[in-house]
């Protein structure tokens, strides 16, 4: 259920000193809970909290052993999130040890970070470069929250050349939880999915993809050395710096089909390009 | 003390198929201990870690009652940091409560966000507006990891018209905390300075940048509203969106002197302009 007010008009003054009015993207904190154990709290800018809430207590591996989830609550005036499973649940130890993953990538990882990627291999797919294209021109061009206020991540949800679902965030890893949450409620196979993001190709955007399932991750940002290895690892494939015509694959090449006739993608426009977060 | 090897070359294919080599920025896990208390583990590019775990722990306000800081030890081979000081310090209860701060920006927040900035008010400072345009051409520039792998954020410590440190990690988080750690070792006195960041504005950016006490905060990226909201709550001048010849102040305008006479600034040159993190 989306939150009203995801973005707030301020006021202010520009390089002449002239007043101006800025449209800002609103950053509330959203407490998740699993059962009765308070697990963290997330700045979001306040859209999908149910979503959020799922794909993050998923993507952190918590929900495993906990059997279904019953119910999913979510309090309006207290910015909290409950995620009710049938089986108890116990992170204690796991909240213990924390880590702080990188910049754009981000937010907070608990226990250890490479935990259910042991012997992990991505399914067969492939991956057509016609497809890319055909993505990045569209979703490029999509309005968005960053189109109008900036400051604002973007994760969507493809299939083959087209974008099923996409979701925004102040930080991409809250965009990425949210499609693992949409995946999980609308019972989605990942086998044949791409996860596009507009963010940095890091070890934690590799990670949260593998454990999503998705086989194919692509962007038009850039790679972090460690991101590239666990890809590799977990034989993910891994697009990077994918803007008009170029892209590079430093991980999973074998699956790309190169279908398309690059005198014919046109290089993008200046004006509805998105900057890459580098 | 830096450390080498903030790069790799990777291999692999770019859109036409055709072996590349790029240069991909690395991302380490560094463990932070504050006396016998492990604190966090920060995924770094690696420079600086005592600085790094310096700036964190005092960002974070854990070195307060600590006493002077008698030792700051750092092992290569465990990746780990030690920073000890002549009083015990305990913050078990502090580890409990986490908050995972929005994206660009982030990192792990220990205790409540807000704590320490109660009745805070930043010093009188005065900003030219000559001053800003100086240090963007300067800054947007410089050589740096960004220019040469991407993927990587930059933080600077300036006075008056002039850049004095500059500090790059794949977390800007990292970056500035590497420039507190510095001001600590430096015993630099922050009420002169100004802070430039090459990422968003957002709570977490702006908190840090209070808890310092430099009075104005600069960047090329957009703001949140929360940001702005503590901004103007602890009087921090905030400058965005900071591009050629323009910039908004949303906060602290009163400390802006316009001396600049835009019609003699230049307008950034397209292929030296840095990306926004947006």
């Amino acid at each position: 259920m989306a939150r009203a007010g995801l973005t707030r008009s301020i006021v202010g003054v520009d390089q002449n000193g002239a007043a101006i009015e800025q449209n800002v993207v609103e950053e509330r904190p959203l407490t998740i809970y699993l059962n009765s154990q308070e697990i963290v709290t997330a700045m979001t800018i306040g859209d999908y909290p149910e979503y959020l809430a799922l794909g993050f207590l998923r993507n952190q591996g918590m929900l495993e052993g906990a059997g279904a989830v019953t119910r999913v609550d979510y309090d309006d005036d207290l910015d909290i999130v409950v995620v009710r499973t049938d089986q108890p649940t116990n992170h204690e130890e796991k909240l213990k040890k924390k880590t702080r993953t990188s910049g754009c990538a981000v937010g907070t990882v608990f226990g250890d970070m490479m935990e259910g990627l042991e012997g992990l291999r991505l399914p067969e797919a492939e991956l057509r470069t016609s497809w890319l294209y055909a993505l990045a021109a569209e979703i490029n061009t999509t309005p968005s929250l960053y189109l109008s206020a900036g400051a604002i991540h973007g994760t969507v949800l493809c299939r083959a050349d087209q974008p099923l679902v996409y979701m925004e965030d102040v930080g991409r890893h809250n965009a990425v939880d949210k499609i693992a949450g949409w995946m999980m409620q609308n019972d989605a196979a990942p086998e044949d999915k791409i996860l596009y993001t507009t963010g940095r190709l890091t070890s934690e955007m590799v990670i949260k993809c593998a454990h999503m399932g998705i086989p194919v991750l692509a962007s038009r940002s850039g790679f972090t050395a460690w991101g590239v290895e666990i890809a590799q690892q977990v034989g993910l494939t891994l697009i990077g710096r994918l803007r008009g015509t170029r892209f590079q694959c430093l991980a999973g090449a074998d699956r790309i089909v190169w279908d398309a006739d690059l005198s014919r993608v046109k290089d993008e426009p200046k004006k509805s390009a998105r900057k890459a977060s580098t």
